[in-house]
């Protein structure tokens, strides 16, 4: 089979809301929904690239502040592009550095330019505006680019998620500017408007307009009850082209996930589960588990016996616990594979609900399994 | 084949003083000369078992001290033992306890009975009797158990150094008594006598007249220079038994791994390729190299393009300092990886040349690649 030229997007199934679909393009197809394991600064952290890719990854994220900052994007360009350097051929989306710049950088500035910072490593400044978010992206040869925008931290004041949003929409012109005209990727739009429904409004159909080959929703899970963020995904998704694929950002628990593909989301990103199992905590079918807790000490079971992971099958809890109360990398490294494998085989068991015409059901059943809890001690 | 039910060592081939040889036993055969990966906690840092198994390693080490304090040896026992604990069905090997517990332990206090001491974790009393050296060896299942010692370090006076001698001495007998007879498991006892000839030579008769399963040679590479090492072994390796595996504890760099097999040793354990892997440091062919050294910051060169190892051929020493600078696990995991490759490579080139009858020239070969050092720089 020859890899397709161009990027496109076809929804195959339809359950309600939800959509199973694929994203083609010339490193590889994405099954949607997809869940995008998050490889910060060109590594899924303690996980090797072939591993990632067996879970049935069809796709990561890289970050561009951390990789504009070290080891920087030119010199990747130098070296190949991402995938090169990181011995990752498929598909990978970068986000815009923007976000990061607001959480992590010091002395930052905005203005409509773009934004002014020093790196959180060395003080160096640096200066990110949309057209060098997309000129990094392109060096790090990035497959799925997203524009520059801000995101607003929420509760905030209606004026100033307003404020940010506009200015995203301005940004997203010079993004899509930048961009021009590359066939086998793609730059996705990102709608803002925090929890203000007028103004995701105002943002979507502004953003359609543009034309863009997907779409994101940003500045949500940043502080706000999770009904604000279904809400502002039903306001979201409503006034989004039905046949362009579509991202919540930065999102999220397991559960998170389900109600989002329930509103028509296709694709996630989160930090959770490779955050989390560098601190001891599982993602698993019965919910998510504490290994540091000393039930776990002389528990000769596994996080799940049925698992096809081995490290959710052949690893005792009381090894896991041993190992994470020592500190020891073996159990960030079989935690996080772990909480990897729950969440790809969960968008795997979404896709076949979808396909199958039975994602209320499936849902539901799996919301059951979490909330049944963990396995009770021995 | 079915697995022995017993312990045994023969030797198959020797060169000069060096030696091929296998050691079998119900859990698995080591071919000889062998290093084996150090597994402080139940685990080689940052590698999966299967990962250690598969670059030839048919033994591991296991740190009794460390597993006594975490997660404790009747723990260990009721979960089954170590080789189900850590997922290493093959052999295993623990030390004593004593040379950890006279590194790392807090009040430490030595009298003809044992050790007892104060637990760097926690400040927990304990007290390592030779009896309960064997006994918490035996909980964890260990293949090949060593007896309590005492070591010196280098430089010290001929009485400290005798007197340890002596006292390990009593301790071998009584470690001797305590294991008992086990045909599928062995004790070795521990020449010491520091950096004098006559004291070595005392402990090996006097060892030797144990007649004990096997031999390690202690208290070296702890401060001396490596002629002295060197000498020390001439003189141990000398007098103890042709048909039992000597052991070189805690050694060492790949330089002392080849002068010690030309001098009859049989088996070597050492953290450096586990613990350089943690910081930057990757053992080569062409040498050590400096993952963190700026020459290689743009270089898109393997750290050896001739291996068969995926961590030393795949990934570009570019990517392996972003790594290492980064603090990414991944790092770790990779340089850990290519070092215990290219150790378990190390023994297997050794392995051959003695049975091929070349050991001097390889041996003189392996040294002049080390010598001529690493790639220039692009």
């Amino acid at each position: 089979m020859t890899a397709p030229q161009s990027f496109s997007f076809s929804v195959m199934a339809t359950d309600g809301r939800a959509r199973r679909g694929e994203i083609s393009m010339p490193r590889g197809t994405v099954r949607t929904p997809a869940f995008m394991p998050v490889g910060t600064a060109g590594t899924v952290k303690a996980m090797y690239p072939d591993q990632v890719r067996a879970l049935g990854s069809d796709i990561i994220l890289g970050n561009t502040y951390h990789l504009m900052l070290r080891p920087g994007a030119e010199r990747v360009a130098r070296l190949g592009g991402l995938h090169e350097f990181a011995r990752w051929p498929w598909p990978i989306l970068t986000d815009s550095g923007g976000f990061q710049v607001m959480s992590l950088s010091k002395l930052r500035k905005i203005t409509e330019q773009g934004v002014t910072f020093r790196s959180h490593i060395d003080g160096v400044p640096y200066e990110l505006t949309p057209e060098r978010s997309i000129e990094i992206q392109g060096l790090l040869d990035s497959d799925i680019q997203m524009q520059l925008d801000e995101c607003t931290a929420l509760p905030a004041k209606r004026d100033a998620i307003e404020k940010a949003m506009e200015l995203s929409l301005r940004w997203a012109e010079r993004c899509k500017a930048a961009f021009g005209k590359q066939p086998g990727k793609a730059m996705f739009g990102i709608v803002q408007g925090g929890d203000v429904a007028a103004l995701r409004e105002r943002s979507a159909i502004a953003l359609r307009e543009l034309d863009l080959k997907g779409y994101a929703v940003g500045g949500l899970a940043v502080g706000e009850p999770q009904e604000v963020m279904l809400d502002m995904l039903d306001v979201s998704c409503a006034l989004l082209p039905e046949d362009r694929p579509r991202y919540l950002m930065g999102v999220g628990t397991p559960d998170d996930i389900l109600k989002s593909v329930a509103r028509g989301i296709d694709m996630f990103d989160c930090v959770m589960p490779t955050r989390a199992g560098r601190h001891g905590l599982a993602y698993t079918r019965r919910g998510k588990i504490n290994l540091k807790n000393a039930r776990h000490a002389d528990d000769p079971r596994p996080l799940d016996e049925e698992s096809d992971c081995t490290a959710s099958r052949d690893f005792s809890r009381a090894y896991l616990h041993h190992l994470v109360k020592s500190g020891e990398v073996l159990g960030a490294m079989l935690l996080t594979w772990n909480n990897l494998a729950y969440y790809q085989s969960l968008m795997a068991d979404i896709r076949a609900a979808i396909e199958a015409g039975r994602f209320v059901d499936r849902a539901a059943a799996i919301t059951e399994g979490w909330e049944r809890g963990d396995l009770p001690p021995l």
